[in-house]
């Protein structure tokens, strides 16, 4: 049960941009130029960045809504994500990508874990981007948590949020 | 030295923000909502929130911006944050202070560790908005650090962002 009566019952973070709309706009927004926008990195490189900062994170709703969205978008689907989420050195994923969760894994624990080699491995292939969706994921994270918001038991949940993201990306939804 | 080159002098976020003006526009507008929007806490009072996660967080670039914010727009200036920020138990504040700080403090370690009780205890108090913001600074802080910005040793720029965040909010600042 939430920490705090939201006015509405959509789960995780959904509830809460319903909640504070002013917020809301800006929080969708960024997460939408962050995960959809121009960048070198695809969609669903970026979808699981943000999936596995959200794992490490222990943070169930956006683990599982990100690794949704992740495993619609890449090669190998769930099972590759999944493994990728588990651990990055075993996963069938290219070494740019291991080499963009290592930084994000770094970002998790503090922005001066980073060290410049990790950032001079990855600089060409979208290290900055990684920082920055690995950072935001912290605040996404802890905002979801912090409020207890409610936790979609069905997987099915999931799946329709992924695919609202990739039809239509992570605009304000209209109130139901 | 940062770990990337940015192609401007700015230091700390201001150097990001004006590196990826599309994601630096929305991480502006962020900050303005959060820390000088309608809320039921004063600008100063959620400058101060950012400033003590920063602490923690170890973020000097955002703990010196955002504390001496804090210190422009709350009585006892620069001394209430310093204490507050090393001790909000023992510092000259308000017990609703305390307690929105508190819940600051478990945010920054992660959203699982707030209570109920917390929220309870601050719910009138705009409890809601601290776990926002203290989530909020888990982000910037990660990104200023992540990438390794320039860090201003003359404090003097710190109080001149300050005066210039009283008068002109954060908006984007233009390129000079």
């Amino acid at each position: 049960m939430p920490h705090i009566e939201l006015g509405n019952d959509a789960p995780g973070i959904r509830g809460l941009l319903r909640y504070r709309p002013d917020t809301g706009r800006v929080l969708s927004e960024l997460a939408e130029v962050l995960l959809r926008g121009p960048s070198t990195l695809s969609r669903g490189e970026r979808e699981l960045i943000a999936a596995y900062v959200s794992t490490l994170n222990q943070c169930r709703y956006c683990s599982s809504t990100h690794g949704a969205a992740a495993a619609a978008q890449l090669p190998g689907g769930t099972s590759t994500v999944a493994d990728a989420c588990a651990d990055p050195a075993a996963a069938p994923i290219s070494g740019k990508l291991e080499a963009l969760l290592r930084i994000a894994a770094a970002v998790r624990v503090s922005g001066t874990e980073v060290r410049d080699d990790d950032v001079a491995a990855a600089r060409a292939a979208g290290a900055t981007d990684a920082v920055l969706i690995a950072a935001a994921f912290c605040m996404y994270n802890r905002y979801v948590d912090g409020l207890a918001t409610a936790l979609p038991a069905d997987p099915a949940a999931y799946t329709e949020s992924a695919e609202r993201i990739l039809a239509h990306g992570y605009t304000p939804m209209p109130a139901t």
